[in-house]
């Protein structure tokens, strides 16, 4: 019995859970929907997903030449299972609908914690999420933070940790008429940034602050951390071990001639990968340095594909329909993501 | 008896430097050298200032109409000081013509410690540069760690320092055919950046470690600092006290309107300054963070302006000239430093 998936917003983070989705031996893709027609609806019927559409929005569809399956509500009265990736805030006002269909949700990190009630890294708290109607993944920011520390606070305990987050601006793909030029803006410049608050709905007890600024880039965030060890290791051979042995996070560095996200990009395009994502944490290897009982290291997040296998496995998670570790065994096998 | 400067090297520091210095009750400008002729030589021209070239650059410079003083070795015949801003590397190979003349000269940070002996931060350690032949003046980000973490040390006690630097890739005029364009070059990638033993060459004992990335933007670097302290201040106003009773750092931020590197280049020309020059470092107001024993802010630090003062601080100190105090206070009355 496989279970019945559809996509709510079909943009960055949507087109490619489908994708995802629709890779998946225990999951049937039922259909996506989208607000207006493009070239990503284009995209999505070529790829055969039904489309569904809001009902004022269908003769617009019909106008640019796109069929549509149903409305919105013909797509959620099939399904077991939402993920909600439409934008921000827009999950909140969707979530009574769900209650209405009973169908169980999915939601992305740009709500509230408060929306869903559990927010979700699989290698972190997937048992948290276990057969609940809503759950949260959370940002990609937050993933990759999360993905990293708690690798380091289950092996080593964490007392402190200060990450500064270099963020991309904006996504490679998005138009924009103003945007970040030539200047770093800090976001905010108050301090903590809203990151550590949120680490803290998945790791409940890690201390962290959090400091943010946006830069002009389009691909990649860029996150230099301190971690202050419980019970530190005696070398960084042991670190980088605790990294490859995590799911989905990965080492490089100089030796493979990745120095920047320039060259990162160079790489994931090499590893073949749709639309250049990297679904793993890229952890780069020199800077990993253990100074006593501090440890500093520089990563790389994908802010539009590091939270698509999570979440392919939080449909598992709140539909019980496998545990943990063979969950994240099954998507990181389907989506090609990296052992080490 | 005023003292005698030359400037070698007339390009971003170099002509600042010159400037500062004709400003000064207590020097003379003699001249300054420059290797070719171009928009900036004419501007030394127009402002006054007795041009001296190597003997091999003089028909260059007479066939752009620009009227020659005299050679590089006429100019050290004239001067007890020589501000030595040619490129990284070329102050070390000067050094020995210095000795041959017997001048004292003040190197810039592009320079090895080694070269001077003595690296220099005005407020931190000019008692160290009193007299001797050769100071080295530090690069401007280790100047602005200099003077925020030297004021912190010296009032609660600095038991530990994170810094990330987020660095401008390039000046605001300076020609490039490749560069920095949409990505974030680690800079290296292996932890600590050249910074950490850089500040440890002026403030000897300060456990500090630096990592540092490069973005694509022109004006001003960005550093997001954790530091943990010995004896902490109970609130966040002692700490902004303690910043502004310390010269040459302002503290700034939201309210004012300065959130960004672009904003607070708009703060600096409101101020009326030639070349869009900040002297001071900006310490962000609402980043400044205290938790327990461990404070976090974030400052800015132009790259082009920061070590002026020190350049003028450092003749006065190498010449005995005055005493810290009154060098400082010359200094930012001359070049209308801000108080705080």
């Amino acid at each position: 019995m496989k279970v019945r998936v559809g996509v709510l917003g079909y943009g960055t983070i949507g087109a490619r859970v489908a994708d995802a989705i629709a890779k998946q031996p225990d999951m049937v893709l039922i259909g996506v929907s989208k607000r207006t027609p493009d070239y990503r609806a284009e995209a999505a019927v070529r790829r055969g997903y039904a489309l569904f559409v809001p009902k004022n929005s269908i003769p617009a569809f019909e106008e640019y030449g796109i069929s549509v399956a149903g409305s919105v509500e013909d797509l959620l009265r099939q399904v077991d299972v939402i993920v909600d990736a439409t934008p921000k805030g827009v999950g909140a006002k969707n979530k009574p609908l769900y209650q209405q269909f009973g169908v169980k949700a999915v939601f992305e990190g740009g709500e509230k914690h408060e929306v869903a009630g559990v927010s979700f890294v699989a290698q972190c708290n997937y048992e948290e999420a276990l057969d609940k109607q809503f759950v949260r993944v959370v940002s990609c920011n937050t993933t990759g933070l999360c993905r990293t520390l708690g690798a380091l606070d289950g092996k080593y305990g964490v007392e402190h940790v200060f990450a500064v987050i270099i963020r991309r601006a904006r996504d490679p793909d998005k138009a924009d008429t103003k945007g970040v030029i030539n200047t770093v803006v800090l976001d905010p410049v108050s301090i903590p940034s809203h990151h550590a608050p949120d680490v803290r709905t998945v790791l409940k007890h890690l201390p962290i602050v959090t400091t943010a600024v946006k830069v002009p880039t389009t691909y990649m965030h860029v996150h230099a951390i301190m971690v202050l060890l419980r019970n530190p290791p005696s070398n960084v051979e042991s670190v980088i071990e605790t990294f490859e042995e995590a799911p989905r996070i990965i080492v490089r560095g100089s030796r493979e001639g990745i120095v920047s996200t320039a060259t990162a990009l160079g790489y994931v395009r090499e590893l073949g990968r749709l639309r250049d994502d990297l679904y793993e944490i890229l952890v780069l290897r020199e800077s990993i340095t253990l100074k006593g009982n501090r440890l500093y290291y520089t990563q790389f997040v994908h802010q539009e594909a590091d939270v698509i296998p999570e979440n392919i496995d939080a449909i598992r998670a709140i539909t019980s329909l496998s545990d943990r570790e063979s969950s994240i065994r099954t998507t990181n096998q389907t989506l090609s993501i990296l052992d080490r």
